[in-house]
């Protein structure tokens, strides 16, 4: 019997991640089952070369996993790394490092495709008989793996969004006239997290004034109808919009802003900078676009308390089900209530979440006012809620 | 005897500049000596439309002075207007506003121009014998005014920029891959919010690991050799640089990546691309550049305590200074030691501040090896504080 556990982080940062593995490693702790609690050091890639770290002796203390929680990005370090879908010589390697090691609980946090690695290795140890306990974390501030009520890391970037949002609505009121800004928000296919910026209302601010969600086709007249239609009684818009918008056909959005510069080179202008010029040359108002750049997943400092004691417990059930025989699953959040807030700690079959996308209900979106529903307000709320309150600030106001 | 006040706000917005306002307005319902409290809205544009407020109404409670202070950008509204050099008819129509308002205090929160409003008034009121005392309160996230320690306003986004960069230390060191990050950061012409970046290493983080700043000229050679002899050591070093550094001949780096649009437009690349590019073309690495946008003036969600203390407070002072007799000065700091840190609020002549600007002492940088000196980041380091410490949070590493 296999006594040893190992654990890493894949793909994109988030402020939770770290929060994550300290909840994992302090429920190893308490489960005699377990011996050895290796880190495996940039995902998948560092498994490979066997770059391992004792987290009992990197994780000594209170302070240190205190720490850790409130680390942002990945303390073990990442990768972007897809197994093959032939078995071959990789599954070998790692079948006989796991082997060596002892390793009968492997846990991984990540996203889709690192779900697509715990499917992969559950599969590949199975056809075996190796007795390996794969079981994935959730983790993406996107949201939009299946199977799970929301992901640890998207209530944070929520809170980040929703209060950059309320800033940037009163950096943009500040002279008498018109304008518009366009904030643009990271989230490829699925738009939760643009979605996410109707809590600035929470505050008491009006902005965002419009929401452009990938789950609708994008059409370039009925926005400028939308907006053109606004302006009178709003005098400075905020438009937050998902840089994975797409036209009707499929295309991004962004891919049509191209730009060359002075060197020749052709690059992405980011759907912001693309609308900006179309609205200043449809609608000859003062445009400005902000691209809220990585600190969206990174910026620790506006955690969600929500956010980071979930993404700790998570970790933890993760193990224990492990310990329990669970293979081959995600652990997962469900909403058991909005009023109090209540979620129960569940698991999930890996190859109903593994390389899937969930993206926002179309019943949750208000089409013809690019704005969302009641309901998705209600959904979003209690996952940004620090021990203060609901996390937006309410402003002053003449 | 005129006994009413007339406050306004002008200028770019920062977090700091509605605590002033309260300040000011706090210290005037203790001075018998003033009757009316206005706020013009939106600065002088709004003054000259008489746009008033009346501020003992709409600040009627400690709950909506408390809300103020944490409120970013202009409660008031702010403008961008420089008065003419030459006496004439806007100068008749504000004296005219200001008798019939019976104005015998007026206070302008602003930067470098808004000082010069402070001048030209104080100038303009004198010569016909209008007793109208005139004080300018600081405010700017650029800290270049001149005969003050520091700014209201530059604390807070000082601090930003130190936990932003902190933050995109860790997201850029997830993978085990080489790659170069610049942070393109706000400051035309003076380096002081570029150079606060240093208080990141206030965390144990080893970022930045080259500071560029507008008052040493720019050379690209030296510039990437430099980047190039750090590289084996740091694997994902980060790059602060102000958007105003420029070459010895005196034209801005930014200028140089100009980009034509789709649509044939010419815009500027901002500095930050045109040296991602540049080290992409020269190093052959990995490399982002990330704008840190207009968040670094209304963040107030990562204030500084100091900061906001010291706002309210110059404002309080300046009141004071008006109401015993000063004009044409603005409100200053004065530090009087570090260790402890403690400041004096004094005045100086307005004719030493207007249109001038404040840069960073070359003898604080160290030019050879794109960084600060340690008297910088000492002058630095209080300015950032919170109740709870340095400001800057500590993270795990293995």
């Amino acid at each position: 019997m296999r006594r040893n556990m190992l654990i890493a982080q894949s793909g994109g940062p988030t402020v939770a991640i770290n929060a994550s593995l300290s909840g994992a490693v302090k429920r190893a702790m308490k489960h005699p089952e377990i011996d050895q609690i290796w880190g495996g050091r940039n995902g998948l890639e560092g498994i490979l070369n066997e770059q391992f770290v004792d987290l009992r002796q990197k994780l000594n203390s209170q302070e240190a996993f205190r720490q850790l929680e409130s680390t942002p990005a990945m303390a073990l370090g990442s990768c972007r790394y897809k197994l093959p879908e032939e078995p071959g010589s990789v599954y070998e390697k790692l079948r006989g490092i796991f082997s060596r090691y002892e390793i009968g609980y492997f846990f991984y946090i990540g996203g889709n495709d690192s779900m697509d690695t715990i499917l992969k290795l559950s599969q590949s140890f199975g056809s075996v008989g190796d007795d390996v306990k794969c079981v994935g974390i959730p983790k993406t501030i996107d949201n939009d793996l299946p199977c799970t009520d929301h992901t640890p890391g998207f209530g944070s970037a929520a809170r980040y969004i929703a209060t950059s949002v309320a800033e940037i609505a009163c950096d943009s009121a500040v002279y008498n006239v018109p304008s518009v800004t366009i904030v643009e928000i990271m989230g490829r296919n699925a738009g939760w997290l643009t979605a996410a910026s109707v809590l600035a209302r929470r505050g008491g601010c009006s902005a965002p004034h419009m929401i452009c969600l990938p789950e609708v086709p994008f059409q370039l007249e009925k926005f400028l109808k939308r907006l053109g239609h606004l302006q009178p009684q709003v005098q400075n818009p905020i438009i937050a919009v998902s840089e994975g918008v797409r036209f009707a056909e499929g295309g991004y959005v962004s891919s049509q802003g191209e730009q060359v510069d002075a060197f020749g080179h052709r690059t992405l202008a980011g759907v912001g900078k693309y609308l900006e010029q179309l609205v200043r040359d449809n609608l000859g108002c003062k445009v400005r676009s902000i691209e809220l750049n990585v600190l969206q997943r990174s910026a620790s400092h506006l955690y969600s308390a929500t956010d980071i004691g979930e993404a700790c417990r998570i970790g933890a059930e993760a193990v224990s089900f492990a310990v329990q025989g669970k293979t081959g699953v995600m652990a997962t959040f469900e909403r058991v209530s909005d009023h109090p807030y209540l979620l129960a700690y569940k698991s999930a079959d890996i190859r109903l979440i593994a390389n899937r996308e969930k993206t926002v209900p179309l019943e949750w979106i208000d089409v013809d006012r690019y704005d969302v529903k009641e309901a998705l307000t209600q959904y979003l709320s209690p996952l940004i809620c620090d021990e203060n309150g609901c996390g937006i600030p309410v402003y002053f106001s003449l």
